[in-house]
């Protein structure tokens, strides 16, 4: 390793569910974490943007935690590093903040750790670690990002097991998050869903998971209120957030076409189109009884997913150097 | 109604499930239901190509019992009419054969009883016999339809609830459809399925079925091998449609992008893309141990739905002659 050597990443939010695309689907927002690194005498955060109390502190780290474990499992020292943090999305509320660190984390071992691992090398140990795919997958690759595990069932996931579709976001379609004030854990939010459900209640999600991911392909708006509907996820998480008690009516304001938990919440994501008003919008959120804890963010959606420089040599699936990948 | 008036309509097979997209979504495919019909002195059927036995008989014959079933509850009469059958679908093979029957029965009721009813009302009608919108979507629209009843529990479908999204399918893509001798009924395929689903199984379906919308979306057939498998119907059907047995293998053989169970079965649907060779496939059955029992089908996908001439008025949805619909 150059002692010059210096690695930024550039790595979006991700709302992930959609409502029906339980586990299956995420959509990259345009609220970023940049991340530079170079190596140090000893580790030091630079953070500015939101949560700066968080992202600036080196203990428990989610950023500076992977890199270090990444490269003792692979055997390799794990360098100081000093880091300059920024931060646009907001942690703990469901908006893929842990993918993005890990991913962040991931890069900075392979950029300045000189790991010889490829992007599904990268893919599969963050979606091992994060238990599902879909925030990971769309904040590699941005847009609307489908993924599986491929092997069901498999007690771990390999690099060559995650299959990944991206479907482009429609010209015209924004998003918007409205975030509470506190943040919930995904695991206490993954705590309060039941281990089996009636038959009628999955092909009810099923059929809303199609057409979820069927209006993303032909840019059908209209179906987005019945397609970002579930009977999996939502209606057992409306205890954690109760956010998504004003969910139906934030759906039926002029402009927004659909509206979901973004992710495991408690934040809602709303998709809107041209025609929505911020402003009526803000208005809304301003007359819930809640509405000083509340806060809109308004962005576009991102289309690009990760960026990286320098852009890493092209590495084969399957180089000799594998990723020890956790038990899931 | 004029002495003289006649109707002809034309409709696809269907192949729903697709594997993983279980009562989501149906393909349509170039063999086709061809109805031409007038009134008569008498009810008569002049049938011709697969099944002309079944397609022949007026008793129980479900194009005219649909279209009196549908008169009657209109409280119109429903003249006999003298009907010439063209018929390319095999029948209780899991081919969307009664989608496109009952689709027949109601165009001709619309048109020779003079039913003001909308396509959606024909849609919903139909959709709430068969019981699942997904073959009756596709026999109209063609493609890939995915529908989803939009009104989850609800007694009766209306015919407003109905989401539907038409993705089309891939240029270069073909089907294969594999028949055994026997056919299998859509209730006993039903019967053999569980009540309840653990959450891994469902959650592993819905990935599955989310890229498989993706992948018809992006036309990256690489993708359907996985999102063709399903843990929601598929495991338990088995038993009655044996030839899943060789599911697996058959969806290795080259130019073969994925092999699910057509519908409830008992037939095969395989994806092909154009390095699919016939008679490479048709020496694989012809290895079988049930050889001598099986029919290889092979055709291009419908893109177009249904022909009908002559083109019915535009009707608007929410006229005053609703249809009765039955209770779910």
């Amino acid at each position: 390793m150059k002692e010059s050597a210096a690695v930024k990443v550039r790595l979006p939010a991700t709302s992930a569910n959609l409502g029906s695309a339980f586990d299956v689907a995420a959509v990259a927002l345009d609220l970023h974490l940049e991340v530079s690194a170079q190596r140090a005498e000893q580790c030091t955060i630079h953070a500015t943007g939101r949560n700066t109390a968080e992202c600036g502190r080196p203990d428990g780290n989610l950023i500076l935690a992977t890199y270090a474990h990444v490269l003792q499992d692979a055997r390799l020292p794990a360098p100081p590093l000093a880091l300059r943090v920024h931060n646009e999305i907001p942690l703990g509320m469901g908006c893929g903040s842990s993918a993005a660190a890990r991913l962040a984390g991931l890069v900075l071992a392979r950029t300045l750790g000189g790991l010889s691992w490829s992007d599904e090398d990268l893919l599969a140990w963050a979606t091992a670690r994060e238990g599902h795919p879909d925030n990971v997958a769309a904040c590699w690759r941005g847009g609307l990002s489908v993924s599986a595990v491929e092997r069901c069932g498999a007690p771990a996931a390999s690099p060559a097991s995650i299959a990944m579709a991206t479907v482009p976001v429609p010209a015209g379609w924004s998003a918007a998050i409205l975030l509470p004030r506190h943040p919930v854990l995904t695991e206490v939010s993954r705590d309060v869903l039941p281990q089996h459900y009636e038959r009628a209640a999955v092909v009810a999600t099923l059929q809303r998971c199609g057409l979820l991911i069927a209006a993303f392909a032909t840019g059908d708006g209209a179906l987005l209120r019945c397609a970002m509907d579930d009977r999996m996820h939502q209606p057992y998480r409306r205890v954690l957030c109760p956010l998504l008690d004003h969910a139906e009516a934030l759906s039926r304001v002029p402009g927004v076409l659909g509206v979901a938990l973004s992710g495991a919440g408690p934040a809602l994501l709303l998709v809107l189109d041209q025609t929505a008003s911020r402003s009526a919008l803000e208005k809304y959120a301003g007359q819930l009884p809640d509405a000083a804890d509340l806060e809109f963010l308004f962005c576009d959606f991102d289309r690009r997913g990760a960026q990286v420089d320098p852009t890493p040599e092209p590495i084969l699936p399957g180089s000799s150097e594998r990723p020890v990948l956790p038990e899931r």
